[in-house]
């Protein structure tokens, strides 16, 4: 960061500082393979890899998959349409997490119970050299991704295979090199990933390829999908490191804007200040996810910013601005939301709401540690807003019977986050052994109701929204309209909504706030008023923020 | 653009010349709708698609297919792999070209041979509103889009397909509106679109969906692809501006970089400048194509950038940094490659080589007019380039003798240009009834061998590049072998390359250049020294820029 010097508001000191915690302070070992994107930017071992593979053996091994081979599909190639436009390859998550390659149409194998690795590259032909570069050959790429096993063709897939899971099976690797016959009943198990991404409701999508692989008895499609999808619950030290990282370069984008934002702007400017950032400064060339740039009554929308309501409006100086915006880095991402008043200065209502909350985020936090059930925290979530909307005058009774008419998920009808790593919904939300779906409104939609463990990264994302959809809805309902009170409610029907989300991870006794954006209304109110980012001290300790160095009142 | 105010190296009062010019002058009516990013961005008004439907409705009737209904399908909406990240969705070009629809998942017809066009939008559910906001009722997306048949539901498609096609067919609508069977004899017929693109050897892509409807009798796929591709060869004088906007956009991108570079910076930071500007300055939310941000020997390599080749080189002093990026609005893209040294100022080979291209520029350009052929103009891009690399000493004997082995394919294995319009590689190139691709080494690599024409807009793009592939295969082939002289060739091995790409509309007698970046090398290296863009007077007249303004000397 400090080698570059790209225009920022923030304190250059602070963002030199950050060269050291994460390159150079990074766990990369002499002689190491990395990626990195230079610069100043975070080093990740390719050793991450590798012990997220060491782990996913030893889960096959624990659940009697000792044997056999592992094989996977990454991401393919492909163009805009019909035409020859090529989009910008972004690796399969599942592939990344094991393998960390970059570029397209790779497979890779991994042999039970040893876990060496093989990777198979693509074979291009001599001539892609004048439009792609010079062709890097498989010893190249074997000191690039350090698998045990090297680095073969692609079209060397299949003889590998015949080799390996006959001699695993028994038959010995000489039938297969000699072109006999192969007994299928001889062979080892071939593991294929195929299972339910809870979030989508989609199966994975990439071992289409193998339907070519027809001679092997012995497939196994079951088995190592919720074994890798398990692992991928619980972040090594490694993968913190780089989780920090992102998080870090995606608070530090947030607060960019945060100095830059105006009335009269587009929403699509602070889109494209936000991109610049994470990129310029941090070499993340892909955004996580459609950026959110919800200003005023589109912050009630909670996925604004696609192509049809593409971050378009103009801000007005009454506005509140909801930001939703991370950085992926090494395909492990962030998901961050900041939400402020365009102006600079909260009026009543947006302090009332914003304070609501924070203090829902607060809350959460301070409860949050291993054992903890994250349904229980959700509804702890509503517990809060709805207290809040009794004190505002939106909502009249009791507190207790309004849960039990579902009010909560009116004014917050998504999850109060979720589990984040190379996907920024994680994977492993409902794996089978833990806590099924809840079928109660709003709880539902909750993209996990497993108990904290350490290790969990999470975002933290209490929201208060005024949808009309839900809030027309509850008022025609009698169970439900009876605790509205109608009149302040039209009040703020144009207010939007406020989101405030962080991602923590689990640790041993609580959380680590990987998020550094300002949080309290004083803070907001002081960095857009020109003030000093990170603050001389920390005036919200509560929300365990991960400083890169200890702030003056800490030293 | 005045109404911005992001940071820019350029003349603050030239920037908001520009509103007036794209938004404010732009060809849209008194109360017709319109396409705009806001702040000044260009209006795009809907009478564009209805002009487009209007030319292609002429020729098919034309081709003796003056009835029956053209039904095409829009992009769809996608995920990450498994995962529940949407992409942000981008229209497919043929349906943009024809509709101007944002969203995904429309479909739409129109009726042979009134024209009447009726859209078919996408039925959401009631709760997406949670997540996408206001659900926009058909109603107001005919006001949006004002096609003059209105706009219904996808679900209505099947119905309003039987209606359409019994009553052209003669049959009437009323055996449909009843349920009663159909006679497929009955039915006038259906076109959908299938045809090959021949630059990506892809088959459009769209049609999948309509596998459904196998109760029509005269589905036709073939007569609707050579009609539709044909008509975007050509474009209208709002396309024109529409694509003038695009390579303003750009153009004024590529200063801005040339401004920022120095050597230290990463490449990648080129592009995150370049994206920036384009989507806080234009609106441009999606880059045409992925930036090629090739410095030092990268810039031999054509299509550099890609996820293999991220633009992770830090840049040298000494590199010459070739930077091919492009802005897309509305979905007319634009395609243009500033060529420059980091350093600022030309060293002598940086110089002899620049000036090569240029030349063969200027040749182009003063020949582009109605009725020359393409690759004609290709082989004046070698001729020029040969007889230069014989001055440079890097070529010995006769220019003509080289050209017949094929000399010019080693330093410029690609083609010289190609149509550009809502795929950056526009379609029709090798339509039916047009020259054929010729098989001759390099030449056989251009998009088209067509013959100019009033309306078509194509890039000029001559290059000289000292690939290690090309040269070695040429230094192992006797025929070819003999005219290098390896020593002189030998220094220039790690130079890369230099591409100058500017984007021109064929008008009745020449060309307008849309491209309004520094190309002479007094142009660079004083833009690059802190230099006011635009110049106060034109010095390279040749280049026929369409200024915004008449210069100074031309007052």
């Amino acid at each position: 960061m400090s080698k570059r010097k790209a225009a920022t508001a923030l304190d250059d000191a602070w963002l030199a500082e950050a060269d050291s915690v994460f390159s150079a302070g990074a766990p990369v070992a002499e002689g190491e393979a990395f990626f990195s994107m230079e610069l100043g930017t975070h080093k990740v071992p390719m050793s991450l890899h590798a012990a997220n593979r060491a782990k996913l053996v030893a889960r096959m091994g624990a659940a009697g998959h000792g044997s056999g081979v592992v094989l996977l599909q990454g991401g393919k190639s492909s163009n805009k349409y019909c035409s020859d436009t090529e989009t910008v390859f972004e690796q399969e998550s599942y592939f990344n997490y094991l393998f960390g390659v970059a570029e397209p149409d790779w497979y890779a194998a991994i042999e039970l119970p040893t876990g060496r690795t093989t990777l198979f590259m693509a074979r291009l032909p001599a001539e892609y050299a004048v439009w792609m570069g010079r062709i890097v050959p498989p010893e190249e790429f074997a000191r690039t991704y350090a698998p045990d096993g090297g680095v073969l063709y692609a079209d060397e897939l299949d003889g590998f295979l015949k080799e390996k899971l006959q001699q695993q099976g028994g038959g010995g690797g000489a039938a297969a090199a000699g072109g006999a016959e192969i007994d299928p009943a001889s062979l080892a198990p071939l593991y294929l990933l195929r299972g339910l991404n809870t979030d989508s409701g989609e199966y994975t999508a990439t071992t289409a390829d193998f339907e070519g692989l027809k001679w092997y008895a012995h497939v196994d499609v079951a088995a190592l999908h919720p074994q890798l999808a398990e692992c991928r619950v619980t972040k090594s030290a490694a993968e913190l490191e780089l989780m920090r990282y992102s998080s870090w370069l995606t608070s530090m984008a947030h607060v960019e804007v945060m100095k830059g934002i105006k009335a009269g702007m587009a929403e699509y400017e602070l889109e494209a200040i936000f991109k610049h950032f994470i990129y310029r400064n941090g070499g993340a060339r892909h955004e996580a996810y459609t950026c959110i740039c919800a200003c005023g009554p589109n912050s009630a929308v909670l996925h604004y910013g696609h192509a049809g309501a593409p971050n378009n409006r103009v801000l007005a100086e009454d506005d509140i601005a909801l930001l939703d915006m991370g950085a992926e880095y090494h395909c492990y991402t962030s998901d961050i939301t900041c939400s402020y008043p365009v102006r600079g200065t909260f009026d009543a209502d947006q302090r009332a709401i914003y304070e609501t909350v924070l203090e829902a985020q607060r809350q959460i936090m301070g409860a949050m540690k291993p054992g903890v059930s994250w349904p229980d925290l959700h509804r702890l979530m509503w517990r809060v807003t709805l207290t809040h909307l009794v004190a505002l005058g939106v909502l009249t009774g009791d507190v207790d019977e309004m849960l039990e008419a579902e009010i909560g998920a009116v004014f917050i009808p998504c999850g109060m986050g979720h589990l984040i790593g190379c996907d920024i919904h994680d994977v492993g939300g409902y794996n089978p052994g833990q806590p099924l779906r809840i079928g109660e409104e709003g709880i539902s939609k909750l993209r996990t109701a497993r108990v904290l463990e350490e290790g969990m990264v999470l975002t933290v994302e209490p929201g208060l929204y005024f949808i009309d959809h839900t809030i027309d809805k509850a008022l025609a309902n009698e169970r439900q309209a009876k605790f509205f009170n109608v009149e302040r409610l039209a009040q703020l029907r144009r207010f939007g909504g406020v989101r405030l989300e962080d991602v923590v991870a689990v640790t041993a006794t609580g959380i680590d706030n990987y998020t550094l954006t300002p949080r309290t209304t004083e803070e907001v109110e002081s960095v857009m008023a020109g003030g000093a980012w990170p603050p001389a001290k920390d005036d919200a300790k509560w929300l365990q923020r991960r400083w890169l160095r200890p702030l003056a009142d800490e030293e």
